[in-house]
């Protein structure tokens, strides 16, 4: 029996990868003013690498981590107007309209009509709200879980909090190395819904996906059917 | 009878306003080179308090704040150097010390021998988090509840995650704005902490503190006598 299904949000619920890869390249077009030749990309990959220990992951991080490579790769020349640019950037990418996935809403309502459903998200929980709000989805939610990593422990973490056994809780996202492998670590199942663009941090070698808890569907819209498929198996190996 | 005790973390359990207020005068000291006279303090709160909807509360939005503060205070002319700067206190006030208030290790001690403690704050997760685990008190908590906005709702919301009626729930807190007057108002009750310093923008006309529910000690240390007297009374009306 499935007793709660968590849901990664972004690029799983919503399109979030477009907003930062549209940031990138006008970025990129930004700093070419400076530095025409520039190999820029593995620079701000690098930067926000570094900064995710004290920044964390969203948006604010990545604002500040694309305003310290411009000052790093043009040695201190770009021009403050241009950084008010990049700040504005954040401003957008935080009230820009949430864009759900195909068939999502239809997916969530069916799955609401049978399970517990919270969301797990690394994001900044303000910003994760109000894309929760904005989608029209909240009502089918029961809580947001915010954490700061996505590991094994804390998936335990998550299922202690809402008194669920690993074997009654379902994660699905679409990041392996997120949602689908630390989920499974800890004794969950979970389902691999691929989005199209995945950020470079995410990929991860493939192995392990041989497990009988791994589960993969191409479109959130056969979610509903495959876990009333398992749920009437019974989610137990 | 109390069965849960929720705690405001920063100005509660530890020093954050002085992190702040070193950054703002730091802050002003900068702009000072730029413009002389500089009427300063309303500028930066007048753009922080605009950011608030954007960025939320934490060192990421402060910095962000900051950063455009100086951009438009000094028309364009900041250099870039000093937006690196401002960045790099970000990076300070993420990984300083946790500063415990005095008493607050032997309150906390004897708090989580008798109740299960939570810890409710507006803050980064990922800050909050580590501060936690720095301060060594992270065992005494059952968890950490992370929200973006402290009001009657939320915590009703808290108090209904941990299945606790509001007469068991006794929040704890610096703010009367944030900790106090909306879990009063949630049913709860509520113990008023005061810290030395106070953001401008917490201070509120302290009427309604008249209820039965409300409750001040001077200092931490004062607190599980407090609680355990609560409790003996019962802590319902």
């Amino acid at each position: 029996m499935i007793e709660l299904v968590g849901l990664d949000a972004d690029d799983t619920l919503w399109h979030n990868e477009p907003l930062y890869t549209d940031r990138r390249e006008r970025f990129r077009e930004l700093l070419a003013r400076y530095e025409p030749e520039g190999v820029l990309d593995d620079r701000l990959y690098e930067v926000e690498l570094r900064n995710l220990q004290h920044f964390g992951y969203g948006v604010k991080g990545f604002v500040l981590s694309m305003i310290e490579t411009a000052i790093e790769l043009t040695r201190g020349r770009v021009e403050s107007s241009d950084i008010g640019t990049i700040i504005g950037w954040g401003r957008e990418m935080l009230c820009s309209p949430t864009e759900l996935l195909d068939g999502v809403s239809e997916a969530i309502e069916a799955l609401g009509r049978h399970y517990p459903l919270v969301l797990i998200t690394k994001g900044d929980l303000l910003d994760q709200q109000s894309k929760l709000a904005r989608s029209g989805l909240g009502r089918h939610f029961k809580g947001i879980e915010i954490v700061s990593e996505k590991d094994a422990g804390v998936y335990a973490g998550v299922m202690e909090r809402h008194s669920v056994s690993p074997s009654h809780f379902v994660m699905v996202g679409n990041s392996l190395r997120s949602d689908i492998l630390p989920a499974i670590a800890a004794g969950a199942h979970a389902v691999y819904v691929p989005y199209e663009m995945s950020w470079i941090h995410e990929r991860v070698p493939t192995e392990a996906l041989a497990d009988v808890h791994y589960h993969q569907v191409s479109h959130m819209r056969e979610l509903p059917a495959l876990l009333a498929t398992l749920d009437r198996k019974g989610v137990s190996p």
